[in-house]
């Protein structure tokens, strides 16, 4: 998919750089007059930059009067001094759960799961539910910078069809479990799902179905290998939890003596394009295995924080080479899909887990958010940093609030005092979903109506 | 000062209470329709509550019907569901290191103060860069809910008029340190300039003077004793770093053979209204000590996190019954003034630390950053929870957002998605300071354009 859609631009710059000279070039949409954070290979930050948007590709990235001579654009956004960046990618929710969020915290994971979650997935969860929770994700999503996100959920179908019209970008895929799940009675089932979700979205602009096993404890050895053979087969990714606590490693050496990586090892799970979510309990020779193995890791510091699961060995992963993304988990686990947030705290915990104040610096979370957020998912060919011929994910992030005033280094506000409230405009595939705070592809008012309406019976479900 | 208020309180309330049946008591401002957190002693919430206020106090706090037909409002505020709950108490800043927010992440402690905070500091704290850098932070408080803080730096009278013109309240000590500081050659000096500030701030309503020795490891024990004595003679509290650092603890040792809290308490430094800030590395002696002797602790998780200090043992201080309030320490190390973020940094840091996510539950986090301040401060009787007579300092907290969409618990929703940005109404001393967001006792663009200026001259210092 990436592949076409490079020659097409190859084809489109040639004919660009064939215009005339001293005629501009007529492209969609220019952003302007901002500082340019590009997370290209060289990181060049643009102290007053603009980026070139045609169609549903960045065409120029460069200095705002370059651009201004090149370039003009059926439309203009001057950004007046605003950050422009690539896209959040958020490498792990579970987006429907939104409408969970606070519903019980501050609880054990076993009473939180058994006397609230679990009620309330068996008696609330349905395609309207997931459609009404997705509506609302999607609208903090795109409130909150997030132009891409990873998701395993139930209807996933229905998951990607809603985040499609939003207009986001997903890497999608329908959990697979051993229990009767709310959308199949077998994993079976869940599998068969998946091939007829991933038929109806194969070469999708913005939806990449992928194999979504939930986890090595909550699936059987063959199970798992029908997995691996399903993403395989349709060329999607995986997507699974891995050693998100100290039970499941634990479980793990009991059951299969190995570790959760090392008993997916042996059932030749693991392989590029495959994405494991926490990895909290690695040993170093997980790690190892991983980084060879080409496999994509989301960290997600404020729900390994809030549930107690433990901290992550980010530093010895990003060190043995495993792209190392971010993500916000579940808000019924965080609570909430702020991508800000999960970068400072990255930058934070790391800092204290270490004991080193240098851990995870500010542009180490940037990164980490962005293009190593897309190397884990397997699209940093399309996504992650702006430069032409990537697809247009972009977003403008204020800087004029009181608290980042003033401003030395804007890769240290956005980490340390910026949140997804300050993002004013989105832009995915070329499209504007937010502009001044306005989502265009969502009605605020509705989504937020829908959303309290199904609230009404969560609670009724768990009281 | 706070028993001539409840004095002055008794006597209006007794006259309300002579007002005859049926007629409404007429009061200067309602907030209703909200829903009120009380932090009362029985942790009080009401739905759909009001709370009433009488020039700088509170009147009554009760069912938003119930105050409807016993009191008129000069001014009434229908927050719509809002929450209605105290101000924030910050109990740990330098409020004009804003101006240095960000000049400098993610160095080790040494490298960040002898390089860039140290250099700054001296080429650029004067009373006009005090003055400018506390108009920035008390504006980044309105904003942000914090209707107390409590502050060490330098010129400290500079910034108490300006919080006082800004309207906040303040518990501020004047920095006495063993180094030439940039208002005074030595710790006599600044001692001089202490009496003078608390002779000039005496029985006012919004600033309480306070003694600020730096730390234990910054002055000699005759200086630490004199401290001592001259908040004993001026009946003011005193603020002190302690224990921040495993270096701080080891050097006490070396030199004292004893923890900087023993040290302390040898010298009698050790009584009531005073707060220590940090704590982080404490013994079980110390813990008993400091409860023993009535001392507050201030808590700042973010820049014990950043600067990888160490995790607090605050669950032990809790339960050895010290007051435990929340702080943010200097915007240098944090990098922002925003309480919302200390108490949900807070839960998620000590359910970490303890392995169990029971750990500071939401309710817990808000009792910090409200009563529990309050109590570290020694104002309980005056302010932290809404309760007749004591000051009327009142926040309103919107749950509007995607992000707080849907509300199953509104305690929930504070600590974990609620940022300083949604508070639409400050109130302080009953002085409406921000409503609907638009900050009335400073001029906002004139704040953040002399805040830019004098950044101008950070650069400069620092290249």
């Amino acid at each position: 998919m990436a592949l076409r859609f490079l020659v097409v631009w190859a084809v489109a710059a040639a004919l660009a750089a064939a215009a005339a000279p001293g005629q501009p070039r007529r492209v969609s949409l220019l952003l302007t007059n901002g500082i340019v954070i590009t997370q290209d290979p060289s990181s060049r930050v643009i102290d007053r930059g603009a980026v070139a948007i045609d169609g549903r590709d960045i065409a120029a990235v460069d200095g705002a009067d370059v651009i201004a001579s090149a370039y003009s654009g059926a439309e203009t956004i001057d950004v007046h001094g605003a950050v422009i960046m690539p896209g959040l990618i958020n490498t792990h929710t579970h987006a429907p759960m939104v409408l969970f969020r606070g519903l019980a915290d501050d609880l054990g994971l076993m009473e939180w799961l058994q006397q609230y979650i679990f009620p309330a997935e068996a008696k609330t969860v349905s395609p309207e539910f997931v459609r009404a929770g997705t509506r609302l994700a999607a609208l903090e999503m795109i409130e909150s910078g997030t132009t891409t996100y990873a998701d395993m959920y139930y209807f996933e179908e229905e998951i990607a069809r809603v985040t499609k019209a939003a207009g986001l970008r997903g890497v999608l895929g329908e959990t697979i479990i051993r229990f009767p799940a709310p959308d199949a009675r077998t994993p079976a089932d869940s599998l068969a799902r998946t091939a007829r979700f991933a038929a109806e979205f194969a070469n999708d602009d913005l939806i990449t179905p992928a194999v979504a096993p939930h986890a090595m404890y909550t699936l059987d050895a063959a199970t798992l290998k029908a997995c691996r053979a399903l993403a395989d087969r349709l060329r999607i990714p995986a997507l699974i939890h891995l050693a998100e606590t100290e039970d499941e490693v634990n479980g793990s050496r009991k059951a299969h003596h190995a570790t959760p990586a090392a008993y997916l090892e042996s059932l030749g799970f693991w392989g590029p394009r495959t994405l494991a979510a926490h990895g909290v309990h690695l040993t170093p020779a997980d790690i190892a295995l991983l980084a060879k193995r080409g496999v994509g890791m989301s960290h997600n510091p404020e729900s390994n924080m809030k549930l107690a699961s433990g901290t992550a060995p980010v530093e010895a992963m990003r060190r043995a080479g495993i792209a190392v993304g971010l993500g916000t988990d579940g808000a019924a686990s965080n609570n909430d899909l702020d991508m800000f947030e999960a970068m400072r705290q990255a930058a934070f915990l790391h800092k204290l887990a270490s004991g080193d104040p240098r851990a995870i610096p500010a542009a180490t979370a940037i990164r980490m958010a962005t293009i190593d957020g897309a190397r884990a998912l397997g699209l940093a060919k399309a996504i992650g940093s702006l430069e032409p011929g990537k697809r247009a994910d972009v977003i403008v992030v204020s800087m004029e609030a009181a608290r980042q005033t003033p401003m030395y280094d804007p890769q240290s506000h956005l980490v340390y005092v910026t949140r997804g409230d300050d993002v004013t405009t989105t832009i995915v595939n070329g499209t504007v979903l937010m502009r001044d705070r306005k989502v265009l592809t969502l009605d605020r008012g509705a989504v937020i109506a829908e959303a309290r309406a199904f609230a009404a019976r969560v609670r009724d479900a768990v009281r």
